[in-house]
């Protein structure tokens, strides 16, 4: 479809920079000349100087006098920066009533004041700064990775615990080949490497829809994971607060939106500290533990006997593997953040991305080393990490804040999916995937309409798997494996298409990548089905129907609305075409008026009303709608009265509905001549407090959902204030 | 105040006859000379052969065709009794949703097929159906009345029960006095004599308003009474029932409620055979009773020695008196209906009420005697007239049949209340005192808003109580002695005033009723305060009050909307007033426009926009919000490209708000010139799936709230349709 290419150029052009202008896309070039054209025929003489109020406010000389309905509009609300522009200052913004002044000062009490959009382009990263803002999300992981995978293991007895060390090889293995595969989809899509983009633009938009479902899915278990693992770190220190798990997590939940919200620059010092500190707490174990243990010639403590519930088959360690590649989700977050470094910036990105999988390399395979020489095992009531903390340092202020720094960055890297999603969602939206309404940027420049989605759902499914972690992991590593898989897909069909230097040594490496990360998809997938991947691997497509759906919506409606050329201008009127022809014309000459006032009784809101239509000098027809035959003739007579000046309809409805033969007559009148434009005026009596409404009928809002069908017909609220 | 006497007027005109124009009042003189007035004035010619389509749609020769959002209107849904006007038929008032069809469908199969408005004239009963129709709330007391005056005295022991015939007598006399004094009302008010509309009319609106307020939660209790008495009869004669007490009650409310809406004539049929049915069997109880008395020579019983839980004090003989009270509940109902009589319609009511007290009477009297003959006491579990039953009718299908009628004839008494309690609304919003929907009459010609509110209030008054009749009865009393209180004083003080022929004697019966009313009133309020009957102690002055800020709202609404005389034209343009003199017109002439459209985006809805407003003829000023800069500067360009054949102003709202800068911007012009009338034309996207709305920001309606406060600003909806 070509709205469609049109609107993929659109995308390209603008690349993966995130701008509130993003809501008003530009008009492609086949638009703006079609635009051109239906100026040319635009017959309307244009009168300048006929305005009868300055527009540019700039040069009234009378003083603005309160409104009785309204509130002060003091002309300090706009400032002239141009001629025919002007700039609304902050206060243009708060609303009018009273309750929504009073809303609006909370709101900025909790938020703080609105940024400018001016704003946006400072909100950039230097790497030291990048590192722990995006690395929490993936360091954090070792704080729940290796515990994952050993709690699997030690279902086949205290035996089976010795394939951690392979397993953890394994992995390590697996995460320097993927991190060197990302480092390379960075280099090539500086604009922002996510999975979304790399894998809708290499291997089509079905791919990228799916990529996105699953990054999406992995964003939410990542809030409801980190804050699980956080909350049961602090509840491994203080088991007191154990009952309290779920509303605990969800108003952790809610402080990080509400944080959130505040905007991203606010947020990304916070992160610095805590990701530091997790960092130097755990390579403190590590030292601390690894010296303790050369001391006794690294020889392991031997593991107090478990009974073994499973036997030790292949399935039992392909769920082991696949619990613990948790440890590598987050992996995405610097290909998704790559506009967010300075210049040059997918050469800082690259760089970061390279230090972080480092760290992560050195912790995990640290930990699982360490947890294996000190002979630990999975407890329900104690996180692994902790275990080892209290193992390591018995007394003394290390182990309060090692826990204190893991409860830190866990809540952090549930901070990280805050980041990413709503941007996920505002290229989806941008590309017509998502609804629109993620493309708005709030009042502190940041996406609130994905954030408020964000911590709604991950709510949901942490309140819904009632706060335990190892419940949460099954669901985990399949959505991020997914989009990794496709990633680096994409990459190699990418290298094949392009060739560029090297492209041979480049596409292996993808390729290397790709090929493990789908390994792990399918053995997650497999494995963990019956223990809740099932929902993921349901979720996934159901996601990408939708997707598809929204997209066939938007583009349909794009089209629909998309300019098209004037039909030359019939002689006759146009035969009556199905979908109303009096919607054809975008031409003012083109325009034939009807002007249909209802009236039901004759008071100063509808004789306004009248008045109102025939100031319009277009031809005009009142109706009045009787109950029965004699206040029919009452209200003729009354007509007459007042001069009968404009032609008068009486409708009789014997069984006393009103918005019903009024539709219907309506629609009639649109039916014998579908060409004219009718324009129902409706006096509205507009009522100053709220609970004087359910003393009125609501006839002006059914009317008008009534008439919302019709085509051609435009509605018009005619108001009288009334003061009580 | 003048428009309240005008209204007034209008009312006494009106009499009480229930009509569906009485949603269309009449214009009062005063106004009707306004009209005129105005209308002289009036500059805008008439141009009658200008229409573009014939509005009878009489003469049009084009056969219609379905469109493609709303469905075929067929000419049929309209035929043309006289010129310029239509009647429409039933069809005309099927919604055109396919939704809104199928509700409608629904509701016909339920409730019936609508009743044209002419039908309302035919809707008279005679004699001998309206004292089943109007008795069965008064007869029906007696199934419940003695046994509450012997519950009272039981509690001081078994030998206080001797108390019950004296008290017995008392009531008598009472219901007597009560009953003449009614007649003489219904004589003076023929066309309906409701307490609301006599104490009104002779002490005042206040007295009216507390008589109103005493009726209406007269009526709510007789429904939860009538009902919860029901249900014990059934519960009584089948044990296995009672713990279901309260969702049968819900449910007989329910279909009590069903049944009515489907009208007045049907409902009226139904009566006939229970109450007579019900009559029929307690006289046979009295006949066989007194028959098997007199074979013992009328010994009594001596009653099963029951232990005093109180001291037979003059408040608990209060008490009980009160309690017997109860039985006249009802006596109402035949004063209210008077205009729902035959011609000649008072004498017809009059005998009527004649023939319910005589009946009242002889089986409140008769049955008192006869479970004081024999012996029987109150029990928790069987009702009393069910023991009288059991002892008359000891086998044989005549206690079932009683038991069938007596539940039969209660819930019939509640449908009184259905009958009653819409009529008293009816009455009071037409005098303004209550919301004006309850003048609406539904499909069927019955007020269906009002029996809805009365099904409500019963449903939440009977859940409450649990369906616990002993509890519903102390707060019965108050409210219809309050009403037969302000009734027949007001009757008192309307002979002193008139001094008809033989005024000195109606006074004296008029004034005995008012005066043992009174001491009933006083007797019940105080001997029943604790246990309840402060509840409707503290309601009706509440209600009271409600009903007065009601007519304060809609007096202010009417003095706001009289007409008033146009002022003379001024030369300058009128200063600008605080109300924001651009409503101040009702003249076309005096109305000067300025045209806004506010331009999101250039496409096909916003150049529809723009080409309906040029087509107007007005000045026109296109408005952009952009959130940026850069975007502003983009949509400039865009327009120069199309032609810039209107005045374009871009705001930048660097805060990314549209709603808010937009509606200060236009009461800053309004500000700037207050006598201007503002066009705010929006574009406004239908779509045809529901569930595609969330994929749109609701910025059209948003806008319309943010501009509904600001006076003169007109908002008109240009709609296109979008076919998916």
């Amino acid at each position: 479809m070509e709205a469609a290419r049109e609107r993929r150029d659109d995308e390209v052009e603008q690349g993966t920079v995130v701008t509130p202008s993003a809501e008003f896309p530009p008009l492609s070039p086949s638009q703006r000349a079609e635009l051109g054209r239906i100026g040319e025929r635009w017959r309307a003489p244009r009168a300048d100087g006929d305005l009868p109020v300055d527009p540019a406010l700039g040069r009234s000389d009378r003083r603005p006098v309160p409104t009785r309905f309204g509130r002060l509009a003091p002309f300090a609300m706009f400032t002239v920066e141009q001629p025919d522009e002007l700039v609304a200052t902050e206060r243009a913004n708060v609303p009018g009533s009273r309750f929504g002044r009073a809303l609006t000062r909370l709101r900025r009490a909790v938020f703080g004041p609105p940024l400018s959009s001016t704003a946006v382009l400072y909100e950039r990263m230097r790497k030291l700064v990048a590192l722990p803002v995006l690395s929490s999300d993936l360091l954090s992981s070792v704080a729940y990775g290796p515990e994952a995978m050993l709690a699997v293991l030690v279902l086949a007895g205290t035996g089976a615990l010795g394939l951690s060390l392979p397993l953890a090889a394994v992995l390590v293995v697996l995460m320097v080949a993927v991190g060197v595969s990302y480092r390379q989809t960075i280099q090539a899509y500086p604009h922002g490497a996510g999975s979304y983009v790399v894998a809708g633009d290499n291997l089509g938009s079905l791919a990228g829809l799916a990529a996105a479902a699953g990054l999406m899915v992995d964003y939410v278990l990542t809030v409801a994971v980190s804050v699980a693992a956080g909350v049961h770190a602090v509840t491994s220190a203080l088991p007191g607060l154990t009952p309290a798990t779920v509303p605990l997590g969800v108003l952790v939940i809610a402080v990080l939106l509400a944080g959130n919200l505040r905007g991203v620059r606010t947020a990304g010092n916070i992160f610095v500290l805590p990701t530091y500190a997790f960092v130097v707490a755990v390579l403190a174990v590590l030292v601390v533990g690894y010296a303790r243990a050369a001391g006794r010639g690294f020889a392991p403590v031997s593991p107090p006997p478990v009974p073994a519930a499973e036997g030790l088959g292949l399935l039992l360690v392909l769920r082991a593997f696949s619990s613990g590649a948790v440890s590598m989700t987050g992996i995405e977050a610097v290909s998704n953040a790559v506009p967010a470094f300075r210049p040059s910036e997918w050469r800082n990105a690259r760089t970061t991305l390279g230090w972080m999988v480092f760290l992560l390399v050195l912790l995990f395979a640290g930990l699982t080393g360490l947890i294996r020489l000190e002979g630990l095992v999975p407890l329900p009531g104690e996180t692994m990490l902790s275990q080892l903390g209290r193992v390591t340092f018995p007394s003394g202020p290390w182990y309060p804040l090692l826990q204190a720094a893991t409860t830190l960055i866990l809540l952090l890297a549930a901070n990280t999916a805050f980041n990413g999603f709503p941007r996920l969602l505002f290229f989806m939206a941008r590309a017509g995937h998502a609804p629109r309404r993620f493309l708005h940027m709030g009042d502190r420049l940041a996406f609130s309409n994905g954030m408020a989605a964000l911590a709604v759902a991950a709510a949901l499914v942490f309140v819904a798997f009632g706060g335990h972690t190892a419940s949460l992991i099954p669901l985990y590593a399949v959505g991020v494996f997914l989009a990794f898989t496709l990633s680096q897909a994409g990459m190699v069909v990418r290298w094949r298409r392009r060739r560029g230097p090297g492209w041979r040594r480049r596409l292996a490496i993808n390729a290397i990548g790709a090929v493990l990360s789908a390994l792990v998809l399918i053995t997650a997938a497999v494995a963990k089905f019956s223990e809740g991947a099932w929902v993921v691997v349901v979720a996934v497509p159901l996601l990408v129907l939708l997707f598809q759906r929204i997209h066939r919506h938007y583009a349909t409606l794009h089209h629909a609305l998309a300019l098209r050329p004037p039909a030359p201008a019939p002689p006759a009127p146009a035969p009556p075409g199905p979908a109303g022809s009096a919607e054809g014309e975008e031409l003012p000459q083109e325009v034939r008026h009807l002007v249909v006032v209802p009236v039901a009784r004759l008071n100063r809101a509808s004789l306004r009303a009248l008045a109102y239509a025939a100031s319009l000098g277009q031809p005009t027809l009142a109706v009045h709608i009787a109950p029965e035959e004699a206040e029919a003739d009452r209200f003729r007579e009354q007509w007459q009265a007042w001069g009968d000046h404009l032609r008068l309809e009486t409708i009789v409805s014997p069984y006393r509905a009103f918005v019903g033969p009024l539709a219907h007559y309506l629609e009639a009148l649109h039916t014998t001549r579908p060409e004219l434009t009718l324009t129902v005026i409706v006096p509205e009596v507009v009522l100053r407090r709220p609970w004087h409404r359910p003393l009125h009928s609501r006839v002006e809002q059914r009317l008008r959902a009534a008439l919302r069908a019709l085509p051609g017909v435009v509605v018009t609220s005619v108001p009288v204030h009334v003061a009580e």
